[in-house]
């Protein structure tokens, strides 16, 4: 029975989200019963929808409980098994949460994915072949639907959906731009991920400047856009969208402290003919092997090659969280426990 | 050679509309040419879009050229013909605009269009079994595509989009509300439109006052709406909307006198998974014929009687558009001419 360290949500944020909001507890991992597998977790994946979930609000998810286990995606290995479905060793993905181990029930359909780590790092899982690369895949293809030669657009454009969104686009034959924060991670948009332009949203001030450098990076307009933001961003990049084009809405991250963030002119919607859709991908699981396939080979074939921030030890996951919610992080934002 | 008189767009509005923006003016109708027809104007359709294209802004259609007759749907009797396409006494509807009298081209495609008055009315075909007809039609099957037992919402209610929205709504097993400004309009759309409730917005002074409103009626909720105003009432049906719900943008009528119009909550789109999608019903000629032909027999068998404001004479144009602008008429308003 290892000694299982956990990070539980100890009270919900007023406003900005904080470190003590969350708190650290140990406690031993129980005795396995039969059909359960003990876990290790080597990676928890840190992702922005997270914040929204620590409201207790009305939103997609049930809220956080209180005093619980941070619920999230986890990457490790099976380090003891009840169950004939995994073997000590197997790699594993699944909901383990913000803690060191988890006990599954193997027979729960979903619970635990099995991977293959031959050509794919353990931790993309969790990233570009995990839930924010299916995220991008489903925004492109089942909502921009784009055209090769179209032009598609994405904001928080290094992190892990802009990553993969670039990585799908480009194999579409889109011209793909990227918005992001700072000219470390634009040049990094343009030289690394393969975006074709990169605009850094930090020079701007407000939504007429930030439309005019769109205007210059996407000279034939804007046909497909991927929101993870909100705010000006949204209003900057509705403005310059083409008729007939679509968004998919996936993220609105400037609004998760519980300001409202109003969107200037949704008449535009109307005199663009625009489609604005809202999604979360895991309401969308028929699609998850057909995206999970082409993400696999974009990273086994060296054509997405994601970025990682890695925090180290599990005392670290709430400030590198509450970084990610402020972008400090470059790339997929990770907690390595051992 | 008749006499026709016109009302031309004299000048642009700067902020609201007013009767000074139009000049009646006076000329002969010309001579004949080979394939052309000379149609006599018994009805104007008056349309809130009109109002959009007055200004000199980007919008989906070309602005109303300044100096020029104000373009708009007419039905009319073909009195003179050089097509062998038309004979004299041909009722039809076409895009003649705001005059009497209109010489048409009718070897061009769409131009002109012969109609059966035997069950419909010759009127109607500017109303329910003609442009805006289709434009509820398009919304509510194409975009909205409800399930029977589902809850639909319009608003401006007792308008001409609004009347044949209601019809093709219960002829599908929906729930059918509406919003409407006034309890004159709020009855009759239960008594003669069909409407199983109507919520009089005026009411209401802010959206969370309106929005109650709508809980009460729409108990389970609104899987989709139709929007024609913008402005308060979409912020309080966007805070109703159930998951997955899609609503239909045709028209912001609350911003057409350049006034920002934002959208409060739009963070609303993601955490319920809307589909929000703006169209225009003259970009899908291909619907028409099935649109019509659903809409033709609504009225001809009584399920769709639509309600008209008509006034008189063309010199009364410009004031009977400006009380539409205002909600002042009762269902679609026409100007008759003879």
């Amino acid at each position: 029975m290892p000694h299982n360290q956990q990070i539980l949500l100890d009270n919900r944020p007023t406003g900005e989200a904080v470190a003590s909001n969350f708190k650290l507890v140990a406690s031993e991992t129980p005795a396995l019963q039969d059909g359960q597998v003990l876990v290790r977790h080597h990676f928890l994946s840190l992702d922005p929808y997270m914040r929204g979930r620590m409201n207790d609000s009305k939103s997609y998810a049930a809220p956080q409980p209180l005093g619980q286990v941070m619920q999230g995606g986890t990457a490790g290995e099976v380090v003891e098994s009840k169950s004939p479905k995994f073997a000590v060793g197997d790699k594993v993905v699944g909901m383990g949460g913000w803690q060191q181990y988890s006990v599954v029930d193997a027979n729960q359909p979903g619970m635990l994915r099995k991977v293959d780590t031959t050509h794919v790092p353990l931790s993309h899982y969790l990233g570009a072949v995990g839930m924010p690369g299916v995220t991008a895949w489903y925004g492109l293809v089942k909502i921009i639907a784009p055209q090769a030669g179209q032009t598609v657009v994405v904001s928080a454009a290094t992190g892990a959906v802009g990553s993969a969104f670039a990585a799908l686009a480009k194999a579409r034959g889109c011209r793909a731009v990227g918005i992001a924060g700072g000219p470390e991670k634009c040049a990094y948009a343009i030289k690394e991920l393969g975006f074709d332009a990169c605009v850094d949203y930090k020079l701007h001030k407000n939504a007429e400047s930030l439309s005019k450098a769109l205007k210059d990076a996407c000279p034939d307009g804007i046909d497909g856009y991927f929101e993870n933001v909100g705010g000006m961003v949204l209003d900057a990049v509705l403005s310059r969208m083409n008729a007939s084009g679509r968004i998919a809405l996936c993220g609105m991250i400037a609004g998760y402290d519980g300001q409202p963030l109003p969107l200037t002119y949704p008449a535009l919607i109307l005199t663009n003919r625009l489609k604005v859709q809202g999604f979360i991908v895991s309401e969308h699981m028929e699609v998850w092997p057909e995206a999970l396939n082409e993400l696999g080979t974009l990273v086994a074939t060296g054509k997405l090659r994601p970025r990682e921030s890695v925090a180290q030890g599990i005392e670290s996951a709430p400030e590198a969280f509450l970084g990610l919610l402020k972008g400090k992080n470059f790339g997929k934002q990770l907690v390595k426990l051992i």
